[in-house]
C-alpha cells in the first residue's frame, strides 16, 4: 500500500498517461512518465519524467529507482522491458495480462476457457488456412493481425471468397485471427477495476458508437436491459479476476439478440484505462483514472456513481481538435485538449463530455 | 484570446496554483509557477515553474518572457512585482484589484462606494483612534491589520473597552480597522467570474461554516431564499463589474435578517479562486479554477451547473490530512491532497468533496 507522496511510474506518455497523472495528483500521489516520444503529452503535467528508448536498460533501472511501483498506459509494452522493470519494482496489472492481450488469438482462447462468448473466430497463418477459416466461419469476415492492430489498422474486411488472397496479401502474410461478422444491435463496454485484495467495482454499461473503426461517442446509460447490464459487468468482472488483474481494464462488447433476449459477446480487452471510460472523468463520482491509480497503490477503489441523467462523449479526431471555440460554448460540456500540438488525420486529439444535469 | 497551447504564468505556488494548473492541462494550455518556496506543491504539476524571490528582477522578466499571460493565486504579490510584470506581459486580474483588497479599509471604503452594505467598520491608527471607533461602533468588535492577515492572523476580539488597549498592543500598532461583529444567521460566498468583454457567471450560493478562523466546511446549496440567493449574486457582480476585473473572485458575506427579510453584508472579497468555491471541481459542471483560465485565457466562460442535490467541502486542516484512508472509503467522495509534506498545525493540507447524485 503506497503512502500518499509516493511515485508512481507510468510506462507511455500519451494521453492516457497524462489523463492518470492528473487524476494522481489530486490523490496526493507523484507520477514520473517514460516515454521514448521527445513530444509525449504527459511530459506536461508532471514533474518527472524519462524520455528513453524501451530497450534502453540504463534508463529503465534509472526510472525503476526513482518510483514505487510502475503501470502503463499501452498493451503493447516489450515483454522484455516488462521483465526487466519488475525485477526491480512491482509491475501493476502483472505483465502476464500483456502476454494474454497483445496477441488476439490468445485473447480469444483464453476468453472462450473461461466459458465467456465471443465473435467465432480462426487462427489462420497461410493462405490456406484462410480459406479453411472462412469456410468453417462463413463470410463476411474480418482479418486481423493477431498483434499490433488498434483502431482498424491491421484489419482486412472479406465481403467475399474471391477477396481472401488479396486480404491475406494486404496484410503481408504475418499470423492472423479471422474473425466472423456479428450481426450486433449495439456495442457497449464495460470499465472494470479490481485490486490485488480482490475488490471489483464496475462502471456503468457504456454504449459506444463506431466511426470509421475509431470510437465516436460513448453513451451512458447504455440502451439494454438491467440483466443485460449485470451480464456484462459480470463477465468483466470474471476476466478481472481469473487475470488476478490489479487497476483498470475496458471489456468491449457486442449486444445480440439470441432467441429473443439480449446477450453479449466479448469483443476486446484493453488491459489499462480506455477510451470509453472517459466520461466518467466529468460524469461520475471517481473516474475511471483515478480508479487505476487507487488499485495501483494498493487503496480501496471507490464506488462509481454516475452524475446527471444522461453523459455523452465525443472524440475529437485530427482536425476537429481546431474547433475548440464552439465546444467552449456548450453547455455542460467539458473539454479535453490532449495538448499533442499539430492534428494529424485519425489521430485522438481531445475528447468533450457533456453531462446532463439531474436524474 | 489565447490560442490552444499557449502558458499562462501563475504567481505563487500553493495548492490553487497547483488547482488552477490541473485545471488549465485539459484546456491545453500550459502553465509555468512561480514561487520562491522551494517545496511549493505547484510545481509537481507542471512541466515548467522558476523558484526565486519575488523582488528577483532577471528571474521576473525571464518568466514574463517564457508566458502568455500572468496571474495570481493570492492577493498579496507585491505592487512592485506586478507593477514590473505587466510592463512585459498581460497581467490578470488587473494589479489596481490588489491595491484595492491588499488593505482591509481600502477594501471596505472601496464596496461601501458602490452602495454595498458591510459590516460597520472605522480606521484605527493608535489608541486613542481605537477608544473613538468603539465609541462609534460598539462592542463587541474585532481589531484587524489593514493588510496582510487572514485565516485569523492579524486579529484581535475586544469583548470590553478594557481590553482594547491590550488589543492595539497584540497587533503592535500597525494601522488597523475595526470592524463591528454582526449578528449574522449564516456566511455565504459567491464565487463570480468575469470576462474582459464582460461576460459573468457566478456559481451558486455556497454556505461557509469556519472553525477557529478558519473554512470548515462548504454546503450547496445554502439554506437561503431565493431572493437572497440572487441579491449575494448582484453584489458579487457589481463589485467585478467594478474593478474591471478578469477572472474568478471570492466574495465573503454575512447573512443578516432586517426586518424580517435576509440581506447580505460583504465581509471580503478575495481577488483569486476561493477556499469555498473547490466544491466546484466535483460538484460543477465547470470548476471555479477553470473558468479562472478560461477568463485568463480570453475564452469564454462556462454556465456553471451544480451536479447532484448536494455537494459538501470539507477542509484537511494539519493533522487531518493523515486520514486519507478514512475519506477513500466514503461514497460519493473525492480527496484533494494538496502535496505539502509534514502536516503543520493550521495548515490547509486538503479537502474532501461530497457529491449526492441525483436531482
Amino acid at each position: 500500500m503506497l503512502k500518499v507522496g509516493a511515485t508512481i511510474g507510468i510506462l507511455g506518455g500519451g494521453q492516457l498517461a497524462r489523463m492518470l497523472a492528473l487524476a494522481a495528483a489530486p490523490l496526493g500521489l507523484r507520477c514520473h512518465v517514460y516515454s521514448p516520444e521527445k513530444e509525449s503529452c504527459a511530459f506536461e503535467v508532471v514533474h518527472a519524467y524519462t524520455c528513453a528508448a524501451y530497450e534502453d536498460k540504463d534508463a529503465l533501472a534509472g526510472f525503476a529507482d526513482a518510483v514505487d511501483v510502475i503501470t502503463y498506459e499501452f498493451e503493447n509494452v516489450p515483454a522484455e522491458t516488462a521483465a526487466f522493470l519488475s525485477k526491480r519494482k512491482p509491475v501493476l496489472p502483472d505483465p502476464k495480462v500483456l502476454a494474454l492481450t497483445q496477441d488476439r488469438l490468445v485473447e480469444k482462447d483464453y476468453i472462450a476457457s473461461l466459458g465467456i462468448a465471443t465473435a467465432p473466430y480462426a487462427a489462420v497463418s497461410s493462405a490456406a488456412e484462410l480459406h479453411a477459416a472462412i469456410e468453417k466461419i462463413g463470410l463476411p469476415a474480418v482479418l486481423k493481425t493477431r498483434t499490433l492492430g488498434y483502431d482498424g489498422k491491421g484489419q482486412a474486411k472479406i465481403m467475399k471468397v474471391s477477396e481472401a488472397n488479396a486480404a491475406w496479401r494486404a496484410l503481408r502474410g504475418v499470423p492472423c485471427i479471422l474473425e466472423g461478422f456479428v450481426k450486433f444491435e449495439r456495442e457497449v463496454s464495460v470499465i472494470a477495476a479490481r485490486t490485488a485484495g480482490g475488490q471489483v467495482e464496475c462502471f456503468e454499461v457504456t454504449e459506444n458508437v463506431h466511426r470509421d473503426h475509431i470510437l465516436h461517442i460513448s453513451t451512458v446509460p447504455a440502451k439494454v436491459s438491467s440483466a443485460l447490464a449485470a451480464e456484462a459487468k459480470r463477465v468483466a468482472t470474471k476476466i478481472a479476476k481469473a487475470f488476478g488483474y490489479v487497476g483498470v481494464m475496458g471489456v468491449e462488447m457486442f449486444v445480440v439478440r439470441r432467441k429473443g433476449a439480449q446477450h453479449v459477446l466479448v469483443n476486446e480487452i484493453a488491459p489499462r484505462v480506455h477510451n470509453s471510460g472517459h466520461w466518467t472523468i466529468d460524469g461520475a463520482t471517481v473516474s475511471q483514472f483515478e480508479q487505476h491509480m487507487r488499485a495501483v497503490a494498493g487503496w480501496p477503489l471507490a464506488k462509481p456513481l454516475r452524475l446527471g441523467k444522461k453523459v455523452e462523449m465525443i472524440n475529437l479526431i485530427g482536425d476537429e481538435i481546431l474547433d475548440t471555440a464552439h465546444w467552449l460554448k456548450q453547455p455542460g460540456t467539458s473539454l479535453h485538449v490532449y495538448g499533442k500540438g499539430k492534428p494529424s488525420p485519425r489521430r485522438k486529439m481531445g475528447h468533450v463530455t457533456r453531462v446532463w444535469p439531474g436524474k
